[in-house]
């Protein structure tokens, strides 16, 4: 099935309000007639690389594989920075060069990247300002259609990497960050992956590398961790939502097994303020 | 047609600017590759069960048979809730058992309900915050895709159902409530349906049950009503919005056959600092 | 393949949290299961015609022939004005005969046009508020899957149109108008379409007619050109956004061929205090 009708996720800056994204698919669909397609998110934060990163990070293992995920937050459209296409056991991606992948890329085991340079599987005319339409789209149909890899261009090296989300294992506690607040006002954190060993006590299995090689194996008991986050403090970690009363706050291991923190039918980033970036620590 | 691309609708209180409907799709694509997937909105009030149960009511008549809707507004996610899938001979449902269902399914004769436990038709693991992902998307998709609602797992007797909308005959009115406030602010009241027996005479057929069989039939000239909501007073229900100048306020019968207030071309709820809840008043 | 999955877009001022344009998709593949349907934009201002016409010409070039463009910004919905549907060489229209189709229909040679008054191709009962569920999309729907035009209804000789986008030459300079601002905050500006000479040359083809009939053709230096907007001076036209500086202003060429103004990695409307309609003036 999927031969005749390949998934192309959109991952987008672009809004809703203008027609930026159905123009991409108007693109996509005249050289693709029957591609599923599915948006991701087109309210990333103008520019803001990493939040896409992170929302990529998040999407990529639910999807089939050979799904095309096409994502452009792109503040350097019209400069020297390269388009580039990956394929990996798990996905494809279509993307400027720009680190955009980093996030997902680091969970899948190898990869393929070539820059975008053949002018045939581009629209005839290129703009300086909307690659999205006329570099972007036409490659990510090419590549949901058969297209091979290697005949977009040549092969990438290195492409940009972001750093890693910030995780330290500093002694009696761990430093990270908030990655994301998302709709709920739920802070989603860089802790990232807690797993329950027993019904007691948690283990991190960093998804980056981080600096545990030094230190000890990170585990240690649900109950006892304090976090604190701003002016936010949470002793315990729980295992649903519904551990607290509504209007309380709580710390959990969320649906992508990183630590979240939330008020419980609230909105815990409005009603602290906390923003993507903040520092997190946990003490454990 | 229906077999090979069955129709799945999404409704839910995700937003937009996260990928978790994304995700959800990836989910049920991975199960049924040619699924026409229509969002509803995913924009209900977080945890605002009611608003998603008379959004699904409006929507529910307008598809296809078959058509399966996919609704997860889940204040209680991870707890005791039970998830359900519900078969009519209209449409088809999956959502957590909090009453979301009630009002579409109070518009249809007979139906037959199951809990989701069997583990073959979730995700091979289930978190305890996103069960959206885990649960209900493979089962909707599942049940798009034919198997049979038994082997879901076993009949639900006793739903959860919220309370019918408030609308109540009192001698020489009908009281009733602001059901729901659409994009234009246009004021969506609980008085449904309302029919024209003549180009003068209006006539209640509640959708749902109300203390009418104790009153006379509730019959009353379109001209001669009297409505007020908040400070707002309006006098005759009208037929069209142009039956007014822009700018000024009218009561007429909303494309679902309910009565709607209205400031014709303008934003009634703004305007008049109206939200759903408040009550309405109509004199006949 | 475009014969048993046609292409309709969907442009509305229904905004995203009702179900409206959820039920417009259900009445669709009611009767056409197979489309492939894709947004353009619902986020119109509610009843802002002109907006939905700049949107639409944007987007109409980059679909396959034969897509049915489907348009709902109705203020006038139960009065007398028309519902029409259009066929061109290029695509087809589904839409209030309000004007809403003008721009789009600038940039083609011919079209027939016919009213849409044919029972058949409604939902049995018209509501008068709802005509974007109950007469565009079956319409929409029933042109995509193959109704020749001439059984819709009679042929319309002059449909509504707009005032072309404001586009004068006096003497050193052109008077313009803000079109449209985006979701970045860039000016999208009426001096459509320059294009580039030579490296250092610009013209204006105009779209719309214009009074360069009794002007010496217009052709600029990019680099001394001068646009003011508000407050904003802006001396030369940039090929990319890269020119400046992030959070400098820039004039340059936009992806549709037009004149825009940005702040690079800024918003330019937000800083600038810019709407629609506001004045642009660019002397050569």
């Amino acid at each position: 099935m999927r031969e005749s009708q390949p998934i192309i996720t959109l991952l987008t800056d672009f809004g809703q309000a203008d027609a930026f994204v159905g123009i991409m698919k108007g693109v996509i669909l005249s050289i693709v007639p029957h591609a599923q397609l599915v948006n991701l998110s087109h309210l990333i934060p103008p520019q803001d690389i990493k939040q896409a990163a992170f929302i990529l990070m998040t999407a990529v293992p639910f999807f089939p594989e050979g799904t095309v995920h096409l994502v452009v937050v792109d503040p350097g459209v019209g400069s020297a920075r390269r388009p580039i296409a990956v394929e990996t056991p798990r996905a494809r991606f279509v993307a400027p060069d720009n680190g955009v992948l980093s996030y997902a890329l680091a969970l899948i085991e190898n990869y393929r990247i070539v820059e975008l340079t053949n002018p045939q599987y581009r629209l005839p005319e290129v703009s300086s300002t909307f690659h999205g339409r006329d570099i972007f789209s036409p490659a990510a149909a090419h590549l949901a259609s058969g297209v091979p890899l290697k005949d977009f261009g040549p092969t990438v090296d290195k492409p940009v990497l972001l750093d890693p989300p910030r995780l330290r294992v500093e002694g009696d506690h761990l430093e990270a960050e908030v990655l994301n607040v998302d709709h709920f006002g739920n802070l989603r954190t860089s802790i990232h992956t807690l797993t329950w060993e027993d019904d007691t006590t948690l283990s991190l299995q960093p998804i980056f590398e981080i600096n545990t090689e030094r230190s000890p194996a990170v585990r240690f008991s649900a109950e006892s961790a304090h976090i604190s986050v701003g002016r936010l403090k949470i002793e315990g970690i729980s295992t649903t939502f519904s551990a607290v009363q509504p209007g309380q706050p709580l710390a959990y291991i969320g649906s992508e097994g990183g630590l979240e923190i939330a008020i419980n039918q609230g909105n815990a980033a409005r009603e602290f303020g906390v923003k993507p970036g903040d520092p997190v620590l946990l003490y454990f």
